[in-house]
């Protein structure tokens, strides 16, 4: 019976991809790796220490002799370091190629951009499907739970292999710009600017309840196997395609959808009276299903959602979030979009309340649009602007050169 | 591994929901039933007319002599004609107990209120879950797929069964003021007010988007064998309860979610650093999901959510709404509340707006409450106090008297 769910003839497809992901996972081929051994573990918020592990990366341009013209970009739940790269996966182009490279906002040919996997991720940095020394085997749900402080801390890890003492920049969207966030936190010192485009300080009862759900989704995937899934031979990815549907539904406003897909009908004019993708938007949210779970590993979606729950700056403060920036010395441009629900422009408003409170340094911009949380990932010339002109002036202040 | 996933010691208690749920759908036990034989096919707006077929309702109160006094109420997707009387399955009580009864708003000491399970659902009225006839065996996707206006043209066989000319009024929220403003579309002669809550003319892009991840979530569980699991002694609960758990979320405001759960953890102050319910909205969530999948039919969720998705009244009319109510003599109370974000408030003044342009007799109330979508089965008085302000002038109007 085709077209009652997409998840049916994507099964080849999906194990391909499978031995496509866990190659990625353990050696990947288009990245670097840094590698840190049992002299160098990741302490976790847990307590647990990880050792050993490694951290996946990609870098575009060239670090300058001063090495003060870096910029980390920190990428979003199902990101990756292939920021301004090809995907080796998908073979897609890298997920911010319109902000990142020669001539674009975060100019290649001026700065040093590092993107690196997060811990917990599927593209080669230590996570759930990587190789368990102690068994030889996927991890799986023996991966220890990370937060989102626990990726920074292995990004500055990363930060001081490269040799570089202070990032000229972080930069990132979502969970992208709660590592921003956190970085600023955690590391005051050693970042000059941040920027937190579309992110909240914390998550929100609403958005842990659609993280659930998804969660639930992959779980109630008899092929998760309690995420033994790899060692077993099976493959979660109808669950896991469930839970990408739901979260898409979230990343774009009710504007956008109505606008690109209204009521109107896949390939016919009147509906089929069946249970087949009769609505563009369903055709449309089954293909992100079903191109999701090619790429992304199933325990990664459970432990990278689970880090943004857990993700409170202000509750390590007593509650006040002021005080988690208090006499900071970094500059802070804070960007959210007016029709992005997930992380409503309320929340960006609450950072920078709290940064003035706090006597930072602050620009703000609410991008006026209709597209939603994935605006910060689209063709949005403001953002652009926005950035180019923040970053200017933070080089300008840290005296770096027009060209380095 | 207790705690990953609510859905797995469910398993026993939903075999005996199944059984339960197969009695209902068949011989419900506290409903009376009607049944239509092959001279009274219902034609349904796929072409097919279905017969045999019946309907399973409830009644409460008196029909008055003249038959002048009878209120029908429409439920929602996942409710059923329980509206104010103990349910056979869970034992609890009536889920409009609070709006329907003596004494309440709509008050049956004065009203003779009617409440039928809709076309396609699983309490008693045929649906997808009902032994078809040609072979002995539960339809699943044998069943017809139908739509808000057959289920209406099914009441109205009830309602002439009855003896019934013309309703007093015809009320519900969500999917039942769909069937409402249909009502008062298809027969407009026979229905003297209607009462359309936190409902829209059509299902928008968005809420057709998340009624698909519930249909996939249920379509992607194995055990759910193309609509099969009876015959083959399945149950694809797990699924339902993904399913369940996303649309309730959209039940309920960003606000209300905060206000009743917030971050707080459940049982303990700490985060446990795994996949338990750590947060008490996620034990929430998989309590509801795992409570929905005693009750209800997996396929009856599906013909449910595709019948809403079909839904658009103006599409009928070339896309102009008013050209549906031109000239009607009914008199509508639409009410809607601030915060519903999946029938927002916007829709309702469209309705409204069409009403006025076809010079229809209209109240309209916009209550403001944080309670989201799910506010009109809660516990609000302004509700309560419109619907009764506008029944009683209603009745007078027609003539009613006090006390019947």
């Amino acid at each position: 019976m085709p077209g009652y769910s997409v998840m049916a003839d994507a099964d080849l497809k999906s194990t391909q991809g499978a031995r496509a992901r866990a190659q990625e996972a353990e050696s990947p081929r288009e990245s670097l790796v840094v590698r840190f051994g049992a002299d160098r573990p990741l302490k976790l918020d847990s307590g647990i220490a990880l050792s050993p592990f490694q951290i996946a990366y990609k870098t575009y341009g060239t670090l300058n002799a001063q090495r003060s013209n870096a910029i980390l970009i920190c990428h979003a739940l199902t990101g990756d370091q292939h920021v301004a790269s090809v995907h080796p996966v998908t073979g897609k182009n890298g997920w911010w190629e319109t902000m990142v490279g020669p001539g674009k906002p975060i100019d290649t040919e001026r700065y040093f951009v590092i993107c690196s996997n997060v811990v917990g991720g599927c593209m080669g940095s230590s996570g759930p499907s990587s190789i368990d020394p102690k068994t030889g085997q996927p991890y799986g749900l023996e991966f220890p739970v990370i937060t989102i402080r626990d990726m920074v801390r292995a990004q500055a890890m990363l930060i001081d292999h490269l040799g570089i003492d202070t990032l000229f920049a972080v930069a990132g969207g979502s969970m992208g710009g709660m590592q921003v966030l956190q970085w600023a936190e955690s590391f005051p010192d050693r970042v000059f600017s941040v920027l937190p485009i579309a992110c909240a300080t914390r998550h929100s009862a609403q958005n842990i309840a659609f993280h659930e759900v998804g969660r639930q989704a992959v779980m109630a995937d008899p092929e998760w196997r309690h995420g033994r899934y790899t060692i077993e031979g099976t493959n979660p990815h109808r669950g896991l395609a469930v839970a990408r549907m739901g979260a898409h539904i979230t990343y774009m406003s009710d504007a956008a959808l109505h606008r690109k897909f209204g009521r109107r009908f896949q390939d016919r004019s009147n509906p089929t009276f069946s249970f087949d993708a009769d609505f563009e938007v369903e055709s449309y949210l089954r293909y992100q299903g079903s191109s999701f779970v090619e790429r992304f590993d199933a325990n990664s979606y459970l432990y990278l959602t689970r880090a943004m729950d857990y993700f409170d700056i202000a509750a390590e403060h007593k509650g006040v979030l002021a005080n988690a920036f208090k006499a900071t010395p970094t500059r802070f441009c804070v960007v959210s979009f007016t029709s992005d629900w997930l992380f409503p422009t309320s929340e960006s408003r609450a950072i920078v309340h709290a940064l003035n409170a706090a006597g930072a340094r602050v620009s703000f911009a609410e991008i006026v649009t209709d597209k939603g949380h994935d605006a910060f990932l689209l063709e949005e010339p403001e953002l652009f602007a926005i950035i180019r002109g923040f970053l200017d002036g933070a080089a300008r202040a840290r005296g770096l050169t027009q060209q380095q």
